[in-house]
């Protein structure tokens, strides 16, 4: 770390520059920055991907372990302390797939569940190796049963089927894919009794519709479709054979058939191609208008005795070796606490843009970093690099590592920094909200290529962009609104799930962040498919590679800062703003669930449903609501108002005496403030999830990768779960409570004590 | 009339209900209304439908003409005072009509423009005499020159094309139907300097995603088309050759190339079938998402020179008889006041849904109507019944015909009742405000044929539950609030034009209303084309003509409740209510205004669309908006505060003495009331259209079916013509305050002066 002393007033005006090297209050050091950007070469990652992306490298193939050693060989080469650490995972392949439309009009049809060549993609002409049609850990099965279309099979559908008669009871369901993550689709399937299920891509979400297909343009083509897993993450993630612990080699295993994350029926992603054939078949009820795809066929329901469906799922249940490599380089003033940093590096088939787009850009980082250890340069904190394997299965690489790592995590990773795919457009940034300026900060000093400005101005002018358009939502008009005043930071996401940030932030209470550009590139229409290849990806994703450039810079920069800071760059206020909003959030959603309940309930008794429906088409009335009862926010009320007090009291203490602290009093306070996050924690868990700790941030229980905050308490509501709704309103009080508690801690050392 | 006296509070307890006619201020004759309820008979009007659908009756056609007559014949039979008012209007016909695709993917390609048989509909094979693809009042033409795709063609498109650098000048354009009324988009297309212009109705809207295509279901088929009109109907209806006045033999006429409503471009419309090679052909710039339509390929918006389209429009511009079929029963007490309630014959082939549906419900209302007479019953009011031609090219059997009588129209008319389609549903009624209450109360005493509860409490559940729905739009929630309060009326919605209310309200001043059933019955699908059969309609329209029946005691009670009714029906508080709730729409439409306009000048000055613009797509910034000044709207607020008071006196002094009124006092209040709403007028009419002189209602300039209320306000700050503003607040103004001293004359009377 380099020398900060009294004189910082002095050293940030640049007087004294030349004798000491310029150190302030937590002040970027720009040269070093600016040193590191030369090192970030675009074109060299392009090579790096075209290499990694040659092969299909998903788990235990043979080009996954050679990426993995590609990696260890470079990261070893640039100076890094590096090493694989292996973990024996569950990772099912498969042995045999078939789906045929057995009877009904168009009967038989046999799907396709392979993707052929394109003309033009050397790449996609390396078919041996490649995965078929296949979503990992599915049930397995060979059952033959009528088909029934669910729209997108999340919970408002199935009840919207009540409605029309319609049951999924030892049928096979269809669906599309959106509105929900992946895996839940086959989940309700089966708890509604359903005995197969597959899901298809519609053309409107990233086919035909939204652009020439492949190869003329980037969206899917008919033969397209998208892999994934459909291990039940909203409950946990991870390999589901070593639930909260680590996939280590003598590690205890569950049985297959007690995983309570594998699910039971067997299920397969189709084409919309091969959809087509599928639902023309269908009769029964026309679909509702919100069922209705973009195919040229009109939707049917199905659940009759006319189309019938042969599902076959067939897979090999055995471990896989799967390949970490972490590399480490070792701070100087504070070894003991570590910026994490990673991106995963396993594809579903070629996996250019996902994940290998991000994977470059931290190999390029890493490079450039090695380059300014060789001239001199020592993070003040230990920087810890990690390529994951075996995320696209379910985050297995990351979190395998972080559950074995639990207690050394908790005790010194200060930060984890994700990336994934990324792509031509604008800078994303979700995560823990005390980061946010800082975020503001780190991305007012990178330039985006395309512009020339800076990419947080790029992403301000696109927020207030969007605003003005006609038709802009609630949630957009409020961004732009706050993008419009100039002076104020740009707000981050919250994290769900998705990616590798999971386990630390939701698990341990790592604080974190995930990191990427997009909203240009063209990359969703092959997402998963065997056409995400690195010429897909060089036409429509990131032309140029000039984006993985930026994000190298980007995240570069948040790991040297993170790294040589000397005082803490959160600011809390942000955080306890934040969640201030959420707070309001639930209850604006309590009395709206109280409305509901007390309409539904008005309508019923004045049959009005019976009135208003067409008799020619429903069979019933809806499910009454739970009468909602009025909840006591007074305690989340009451733990705000400390939390603000105490973020406030941080951050002014920081802002007035920050630059005047002692090297002693800067250490007492980073090791402070390092474990905060974690008193967000429940041992308990969320209900139905214990392995989900964090009371403020999780993945949603019906939504999948999307972030339900204040989880505890707004599920609770969202579900009608009331006692529930009233416990958790404690347990998060009481986090909070304790990290205010944590801060004011915090504090003190500031003030001197 | 029938006897009504002092002893009216004794009568309304039927205490001697046996001595004398039940009379009481403005009470129903339900006795009367049972014997009418028991004449009306859906099979009789499914057998007249039958036999008026049985060939293609546009204008012109021999069919029409038996109609007219046989309509006639009915009447007289029926005891009616009947003749048939002819007028020789411009009504074009194609000789010949022709497009393809002549350059380009899948170049060469011919349109089919007629529509084949359809399996199992019988008429449809009557393919002698039905007019092929064609829209009335475009410019004929014979053209060659590049496509390019419009989405609806409507203002917002072509900002759209322009920043995609995309000019429609010296092209054809194709537009699909939708967003907005028909005419407007050539009309747009001609004035962005295209030379032709094609509309298609997109199967996301009527054709296979909504249903089934007929004949297995009711939604349009691949080879099926929507004809109509495209004369400049925001401009002026009618007979563009006789502008302001009727079309007589002997009228003068203006040249066609001087006619202002008649376009200057060939225009057709055709199928999704056709379209779909023409859409294909084209390259340019990907459709952005909003462009996007439901066919199974990438919209493309064109512009290049891949993709010609030649296009050939010859008509026969001969004028055509239409044959008004006016009836009267002679009013007894007033026979100067008139109750005129109309429904249009003609179809564009053989017009099952539109019109015949709602013709059938007219002729057995005559028909029961003229039953009662013969049983003793005589009409206080005059009643005249109206079979009206050539509404399909622009309401121009109505149009002339009130242009014709317009100054005894202005003397006599108490109110126009109009209907057209009709269809299995809800009860949807809109028209001047001032006769809201009277609609509640008419629809509260109607059965409905399917839940067996009155029609309005059907409405009411319809509104509530559609409420209830997650996602309901603003005005769907507000709607459903009122709906909820079950001691509140329902609301009426304003009329704007797209049938024959269009003279009475918008040029005459005659308080008018339109009246029908629908949205579960699927008309749209076959709307204007030859599939709107007897079958189909019998099939999937109206059942058993059950709503014929409906529609027939719903308008017939209100007939004959207006023609019998001693004391006004209206109540003018709710007339000033609706008003004020549109002088607040009007009021925030001009601060969001202001608010888009100072937006786009900040995010233009900051140069935020081209940073935040993809550059690989945008062609330059959007155009400036003139600045919003602040409008004055005092003298509405002044004239409105006038309103109210005065609304609330008559309604309350005719609550109060309305009982103990004398028969003179009656018919001065009568005859005082008459013309209330001619006061709504200004007789220099809307900018652009001085046609439309009412100040409150009137079609959009831009939405043409879609209502504008206060239009010369509202439409002036849309469109930021702020010193037109300025001057139509005034002028509103005026009107309003006009009315509310009409209000206080008619007070007056009933006070006893």
């Amino acid at each position: 770390m380099k020398f900060r002393s009294r004189f910082a007033a002095l050293l940030c005006s640049g007087a004294l520059a030349a004798l000491v090297p310029a150190v302030a209050h937590a002040a970027p050091d720009k040269a070093l920055e600016a040193k590191f950007d030369a090192l970030i070469d675009p074109a060299l990652m392009g090579s790096w991907l075209k290499t990694m992306a040659a092969e299909p490298n998903h788990v235990g193939s043979p080009h996954d372990k050679a990426n993995a050693e590609m990696t260890l060989a470079q990261f070893r080469a640039w100076g890094w302390d590096a090493k694989i650490e292996v973990f024996q995972v569950l990772y099912p392949t498969p042995k045999e797939v078939a789906l045929e439309l057995v009877a009904g009009p168009g009967a038989p049809f046999r799907a396709t569940l392979t993707e052929a060549p394109i003309p033009g993609d050397e790449s996609s002409t390396r078919t041996k190796d490649q995965l078929p049609a296949y979503v990992a850990f599915q049930g397995d099965g060979d059952v033959t049963a009528p088909l029934v279309y669910v729209n997108y099979g999340m919970p408002a559908d199935y009840e919207a089927l009540a409605r029309l008669g319609v049951s999924v009871k030892g049928k096979i369901v269809i669906a599309r894919y959106g509105a929900g993550w992946r895996g839940l689709k086959p989940k309700l399937a089966q708890e509604h009794g359903a005995v197969g299920a597959i899901i298809y891509s519609d053309p409107r979400d990233d086919g035909y519709s939204t652009d020439d297909v492949y190869p003329k343009g980037a969206a899917r083509p008919p033969g397209g479709f998208q892999r994934g897993s459909v291990a039940d993450m909203t409950t946990f993630p991870g390999d589901p054979t070593t639930p909260g612990y680590g996939s280590t080699k003598d590690a205890k295993r569950v049985a297959r058939e007690d995983a309570a994350t594998i699910l039971k029926i067997p299920t397969l992603p189709i084409s919309y191609g091969d959809a087509t054939a599928l639902l023309k078949a269908l009769d029964g009820p026309v679909a509702p208008a919100a069922f209705r795809g973009s195919l040229p066929l009109t939707y049917h329901v199905g659940g009759g005795e006319t189309a019938k469906v042969h599902i076959k799922v067939v897979s090999d249940w055995s471990l896989k070796p799967a390949y970490n490599v972490i590399a480490t380089l070792k701070g100087r003033q504070s070894p003991d606490e570590w910026v994490v940093r990673g991106n995963h590096r396993d594809g579903w088939v070629f996996g250019a843009s996902d994940p290998l787009s991000g994977h470059v850009a931290m190999m390029n980082e890493a490079k450039a970093l090695g380059a300014l250890v060789k001239s001199g340069w020592k993070p003040g904190r230990t920087i810890v690099y990690a390529s994951w394997d075996a995320e696209e299965p379910m985050l297995l690489g990351s979190t395998e590592w972080a559950e074995t790592h639990a207690a050394e995590l908790k005790k010194k990773a200060v930060i984890y920094l994700n990336s994934d795919s990324n792509a031509r457009g604008f800078l994303g940034v979700s995560g823990s909200h005390a980061f946010q300026h800082f975020v503001n900060q780190v991305s007012a000093d990178v330039t985006d290529p395309q512009t020339g400005v800076p990419v947080r101005d790029r992403l301000r002018a696109g927020l207030e962009v969007s605003a003005a358009e006609p038709g802009a939502n609630p949630r957009t008009t409020a961004l732009g609104r706050i993008a419009s005043d100039h002076a104020r930071d740009l707000p981050i996401e919250p994290l769900g799930s998705g990616s590798d940030y999971s386990a630390f932030l939701q698990h341990l209470g790592v604080p974190s962040m995930d990191i990427g550009f997009g909203g240009e590139g063209q990359s969703g229409g092959v997402y998963h498919s065997a056409y995400d290849t690195y010429e897909h990806h060089s036409r429509f994703v990131d032309p140029g590679h000039a984006y993985a450039g930026a994000l190298a810079k980007v995240t570069g920069r948040m790991v040297m800062r993170l790294a040589d800071a000397d005082a803490p760059v959160q600011r809390y206020g942000d955080f306890a703003d934040t969640v201030a909003g959420y707070v309001d959030e639930v209850k604006k959603l309590a009395e709206s669930r109280r409305d509901e309940a007390a309409t539904r309930t008005r309508l019923l008794a004045a049959g009005a449903y019976r009135i208003a429906d067409d008799p020619t088409v429903s069979r019933g009335d809806p499910a009454p609501l739970t009468p909602s009862p009025k909840l006591d926010f007074a305690p989340l009320d009451a733990a705000l108002v400390r939390l603000k007090a105490s973020a406030a009291g941080f951050d002014r203490a920081l802002a007035d005496k920050g630059a005047a602290l002692t090297p002693a009093q800067r250490k007492t306070l980073s090791a402070a403030i390092l474990p905060l996050e974690q008193r967000l924690l429940n041992e308990k868990g969320l209900p139905f999830r214990p392995w989900y700790r964090n009371l403020i941030y999780a993945p949603g229980r019906f939504t999948g990768y999307g972030a339900k905050t204040l989880p505890g308490v707004r599920e609770a509501i969202e579900e009608r779960r009331f006692d529930d709704a009233d416990t958790y309103i404690g347990f998060t009080a009481q986090a909070l409570t304790d990290y205010a508690a944590g801060l004011e801690a915090a504090t003190a050392v500031i003030h001197g004590g």
